[in-house]
């Protein structure tokens, strides 16, 4: 299974699993989170917090898993040479939020902590965090960017550069030539697998799931009143269609469940509750959808580095 | 590009595209088709027929295609060895209807025609035709599959058992252990290629598009006006949720498409307009949505041989 250092890791994510619902549920206001636990045949399992319907978010999941078995999953094989037919430890946080209204933007992020062969051998942290609204703002954008960086500016080792270029190139919809949203941080592995010094690295995990609340929900509060109609409704479902797309066709951690016999509704806990397509929608030029286009390409949002 | 053979398939097909698009409308009533010209950059292009928001069908769409290149595309080569590096033809029809009742089924069915290496090359016909209803009635059931059968058994070698396994099979959410829908055929091969005879394998295909009139429509005048409220449209979205999943994760023709920048809005044609997700949705015991989820596993629908 795992040692004192997976302990950690993983009451860690439970603790923030716990600060994150109370925080959702708080900002909501209406509807509360309701509880699903699951088992992993192979070994481990899950914690799934769910609220649908809610006055502020349509949707919202917070999951926290712990799955360990004797053999290292293919796919995580492959991009770690050397560690086929050993065990494996793996635990993870990741949270989704779509809020209700069109101008308030969607929500994801991730914490991820993995061990090969027990506490002897390699282990790693990946995570991220995005954001995809539908209307961008540029203030909310640079809000939510400034607030990552100011994130990996207090941590050694977190290059907040190329962890934005890692997440602009992640979440790009190929087929479309688009990214799901705006952006913000991703990486593989935090630092390198085994070389890596657990406690600095522990450090910046804890501090990023404390940080996910002050990146998102001042976005949340300015724009969960917005007056909107069918039209802002249905150029977000628009929007949703292409997180739908994202998710089922790249995202890995879905398709990686999927394939393994994860547990679906967990894995599907990410997609937005109603979604729409339309044949060769085009918005309008000069129109506010038409604007939003832009804010899907790949952008320098250069977070001002405070003076020292 | 092709020959004459490839011409007269080309040409059935427009034909169907043309007959189909005239029923639909008429049993529309309200909407009109749109056409959407587009071409592939790699050789040749497509005419794509969208209706979208009508009386009875909220989205219909006929695409009939035609392309060709000088090198197999990879997910073709592999299918067929010996094929790597030649040029390929490829034509095709495919049409998706979903009705706005939630009664009324929705229906998909494609008949593609391949060359390799030109006219004196192998050559195949595929295709299938398979009905997705959210609230499946026995008698439609039974319907759609005789009115296969009897396709089928028009034809010598073309064996309706066999292609209504593979329909079962094709059509599975593996991650969910459950159909799209209620099946139908679903053949990649008519006959093996190259050994086959065309004038037969053709007559197959211009009789089977002919058939797909009578097989569907009269499911839909059955149900179009059947009176439902929130409960049945959020169970029909729900279902569609399964169809995008489908699409999304396992059909072989969209990942390809997706993968080879194919035209977007064509391949999506298929993706219904409205979809809906909700985390661990069960239906009541004993209620219809739960009556219909047995129909959604593999199921003889033995169709009666008539006595001669």
């Amino acid at each position: 299974m795992t040692g004192p250092r997976g302990e950690r890791v993983f009451e860690r994510m439970r603790r923030g699993q716990e600060a994150l619902i109370a925080a959702f549920e708080a900002e909501d206001g209406g509807e509360r989170f309701v509880a699903s636990e699951w088992e992993r045949p192979g070994g481990g399992g899950g914690a799934a917090r769910v609220l649908e319907g809610g006055r502020v978010f349509e949707r919202a999941g917070v999951n926290v898993s712990a799955v360990h078995g004797e053999r290292v999953p293919p796919s995580l094989a492959q991009r770690h040479p050397g560690s086929e037919g050993q065990s494996f430890f793996a635990t993870g946080i990741s949270l989704v939020l779509h809020p209700r209204n069109p101008f308030a933007p969607a929500f994801h992020a991730n914490f991820r902590y993995f061990e090969i062969g027990g506490e002897g051998g390699p282990w790693w942290f990946g995570g991220g965090a995005d954001l995809t609204p539908a209307y961008p703002f540029e203030e909310d954008v640079r809000h939510f960017h400034r607030c990552l960086a100011e994130l990996c500016a207090r941590h050694s080792g977190a290059d907040y550069p190329q962890f934005k270029r890692n997440c602009d190139d992640y979440f790009t919809l190929r087929h479309r030539g688009e990214m799901r949203g705006i952006g913000g941080i991703f990486f593989d592995e935090l630092s390198p697998p085994g070389t890596s010094d657990f406690e600095r690295d522990l450090a910046f995990v804890d501090d990023g799931i404390d940080t996910l609340l002050p990146c998102y929900l001042p976005l949340v509060r300015r724009r969960r009143d917005a007056p909107y109609g069918e039209r802002e409704r249905r150029w977000q479902l628009l929007r949703r269609g292409r997180y739908v797309e994202f998710n089922l066709v790249y995202d890995r951690g879905t398709l990686f469940g999927l394939q393994t016999n994860g547990n679906i509704e967990a894995i599907l806990m990410s997609l937005p509750p109603y979604a729409h397509w339309s044949f060769a929608f085009t918005p309008e030029p000069g129109s506010p959808e038409a604007q939003a286009l832009p804010y899907f390409q790949p952008r320098d949002w250069s977070p001002v580095t405070p003076s020292p």
